[in-house]
């Protein structure tokens, strides 16, 4: 079953964060999380503590190591920030957003929700491999909320969303969309292969060039088939320089 | 100026969960706060300590002794509660509360907003005070929204009634999108470059090959920074070929 999003919080610090964001969630019947990389290990008896009701989510919840390896399944991610950031992406409210994740689900996509740690929030090459942005519009002179009110208000208006769906029946209904672990696939093999071929050049330009190009692959709505003709496009373009070799 | 309702804490119990709703507050512009009764007096300590930048909320809030006193100049009151009561009075979602408050306040109402203490919620006594009462709909076997928690999601809905949005730029606005004729070059450079290296193979699928290739550019949603980029890996590509060859 994917019929809600996952929601996918990203190195979490305080194991309370982690409890009061169950309970938001569940508050919303979200029960789907995933934690990345939680600083102070898991299992966290402080999270179990603030989690009272909501325990479950944190049994059941899947940890990962990193983030790639928490998206691998999904098709479509949403990141969340306090922030506009310099990323070309999609920038949509928590009520676009949610709307667009029900009618993604319904349709079969697998839809993940990513929510940065307390302080410094998502860092760009988190946001990297989002294919939207929820930006939650407050008050540009006070933007103080915190990870479990973030969760708070996202969870609300995915139940608002989710009980107003239409189907979308015919745009782009039965296709087979790329998974995350799909799509970083292709993303590592084109950064390998270009890097091999000398592409990230000069050197100070390297990390933000890696990072255009991975924002881009988020970005794109790849489909299963597009991500293995990419993957033959580079293939065969190692494989002629290799033959002329 | 009554341009926005007042948010009522009646009978709060910790001083950290007033200091919580007023941060809650200013997030959406909202800083009228009155409080009733106070269980632990006032000024509070622990109110001020968790208020960080919204303890001008504070200083401001009117204190005062009993519900009458509080809502003495209001011509409207909300009562939110968490679950159903036995009273005959229209019960609106948060989003139509805020809706119907940014209406009456148009028309120069003075709008307030209660909020009960910590555990109990409000008393049947208190409610009968109100107008309208306003029910979070929450999953019905998990309710646990926290003080501050329902202070946001009110003001977040009061923030989205009032027009007040800090105006959300168009999606991807100043996105200097991609025109035809630089994706068809795009296109044509692909096709060339992918020939010369024996990418159409078999011959008999060239033109199916060819198709998808086309389909997909034209289906991505590209900037003019990703057309550069998809050119640059092309470019690349070829020229290491060449200098091994």
């Amino acid at each position: 079953m994917s019929d809600i999003p996952f929601f996918v919080l990203v190195r979490p610090q305080m194991g309370e964060n982690i409890g009061s964001a169950a309970r938001a969630m569940w508050n919303f019947g979200l029960d789907r999380m995933r934690i990345v990389a939680p600083r102070d290990g898991w299992p966290n008896p402080a999270a179990v503590a603030l989690a009272s009701g909501a325990g479950r989510l944190l049994d059941d919840a899947q940890v990962s190591p990193d983030l790639p390896d928490a998206l691998q399944d999904c098709t479509y991610v949403y990141a969340t920030t306090a922030r506009a950031r310099d990323l070309t992406k999609p920038v949509l409210s928590p009520e676009e957003a949610m709307r667009d994740a029900a009618l993604r689900i319904a349709t079969g996509q697998k839809v993940a929700v990513m929510f940065g740690p307390e302080r410094a929030g998502l860092e760009n090459e988190d946001i990297a491999r989002a294919n939207a942005i929820i930006s939650v519009p407050v008050n540009p002179r006070f933007a103080s909320l915190n990870l479990a009110q973030c969760v708070l208000l996202v969870g609300y208006e995915w139940m608002r969303a989710s009980g107003e769906v239409v189907p979308r029946s015919d745009e782009m209904a039965g296709t087979d969309w790329a998974q995350g672990v799909e799509v970083e696939h292709l993303a590592v093999h084109y950064e390998d292969a270009l890097d091999e071929a000398g592409f990230f050049f000069p050197e100070h330009k390297s990390a933000s060039m890696r990072t255009n190009l991975r924002n881009m692959w988020s970005r794109m709505p790849l489909t299963r088939a597009d991500v293995q003709m990419l993957h033959g496009v580079m293939r065969q373009m190692v494989r002629w320089a290799q033959k002329r070799g």
